[in-house]
């Protein structure tokens, strides 16, 4: 068995025309398969009708208690079930997940160090119940997870998108080969943010840090390349950063360890 | 296999305390069992804060769109997150189900007649997904399931939870011995409603006749008996309207076909 890992974000969660396409295309997708969302930003939009201002810092949402709320109820709650009701119809017997369900994604709270994060929890590595997953799967149920998660002792926490889909691709890559999926906008990692066909095909260790030294790879794809090679050293098969235009398409850019 | 479906409503769910009980008695309830959960006073109370006054005809609120976004994301999110993470602390497996999760509950909207209901949902009878649910309980997780519903067509629905908790006890009971168990505020069916220990022990069609009849039974009482005598005929083993207090003594009102 394989199990592709496709994780989507706001891009795609903001805009129903590409939401929709990229759900239909999913749902064609053959195999195994594990949808992980971000947030996209409808609890901003929530937050503000409710006349609460999100607290930032250093571009991060700071997580207080009202804050939880709001991102657990529209991720796991509205977000979360859309795409399931959506899915269903188009075949796809999708289950939605937050990490609480079934024990599912067990994460610590984040420690305090110079910045409070509040309810921010970061992923065990050891903490996803594989064997659930698996045995789901197995029936012909397709995950759908949201990145909410819990510490196992009753407390809810917010936690990034792209991080789960790492933690559950590694744990699921002790039971079955799995291939990791980023969709985003761009059709990959561009060599020049200018030009939207400048991808690169491959990204390996030896030219990802030529390409950092030549600042051709920088800021935002940095975090996200270095989760992928963390994610192929840790048992993945194969991580690829695609725009979610494209998600049947073989395309954008593969990581290689 | 003998499963247990207990349903509990707002006295529970708006009484923290209450709710903290209910919830340890729960997780040491022994054998196979689901959760069937209402909203409370949640959904209210955020429409209030969000400045929307919820639409009711005949004590029933009506469902519209915005309406439908409220509940899904404090029933299917806030709520049975919170519960899901608080009975994981209890050593309870539980898993937070909508019924669009695995096509777990399929309704149908509620067609127009004198009243527009909205985005309000009847489940089918033979909607229920009893392979998804028996095989999750055979591998000791504990469903957890809030009183949304889908049309298979990626509409969500807003749904009864008395409604839902009958008609997956009615669905189950085709694959297992099934035991309901509405838990609310009072003891049991009372024969004096200003005496709560007047608890009428047994209902069968014969007494619950003369019961209406002598306008002891009353009101809101008989939807949820005929409920139960209708879920009797339809292969529940057992129906039993209890406090939400006493859910491990044997206590309340035992209905009998």
């Amino acid at each position: 068995m394989k199990i592709s890992v496709i994780k989507i974000g706001g891009n795609v969660i903001d805009h129903p025309e590409k939401l929709e396409k990229f759900l239909t295309e999913f749902a064609k997708l053959e195999g195994a398969k594990i949808l992980v969302h971000g947030g996209g930003k409808i609890a901003s939009g929530l937050s503000k009708q409710m006349g609460i201002t999100p607290k930032m810092v250093d571009g991060r949402r700071i997580t207080d208690a009202q804050t939880l709320d709001i991102v657990t109820m529209t991720y796991a709650g509205l977000l979360n079930k859309k795409l399931v009701a959506k899915l269903q119809s188009l075949g796809c017997n999708a289950l939605g997940l937050s990490g609480a369900d079934a024990g599912v994604i067990h994460a610590d709270k984040r420690p305090v160090k110079t910045v409070d994060y509040g309810f921010v929890g970061d992923p065990r590595d050891d903490g996803v119940n594989t064997s659930f997953l698996a045995t789901a799967i197995k029936t012909g149920v397709v995950p759908v997870m949201c990145a909410i998660t819990h510490d196992g002792e009753g407390q809810l926490l917010n936690t990034n998108a792209d991080t789960i889909a790492s933690t559950v691709a590694k744990a699921m890559s002790s039971v079955s080969d799995v291939d990791l999926v980023y969709c985003f906008e761009k059709k990959g990692v561009l060599s020049d943010p200018s030009d939207d066909d400048s991808v690169i095909e491959l990204v390996n260790p030896e030219n990802y840090t030529a390409y950092k030294d030549k600042k051709v790879i920088t800021d935002g794809m940095i975090p996200k390349l270095d989760n992928a090679f963390e994610a192929l050293e840790k048992g993945v098969s194969r991580v690829v950063i695609r725009s979610s235009n494209d998600l049947l398409e073989p395309s954008g850019t593969e990581i290689l360890a």
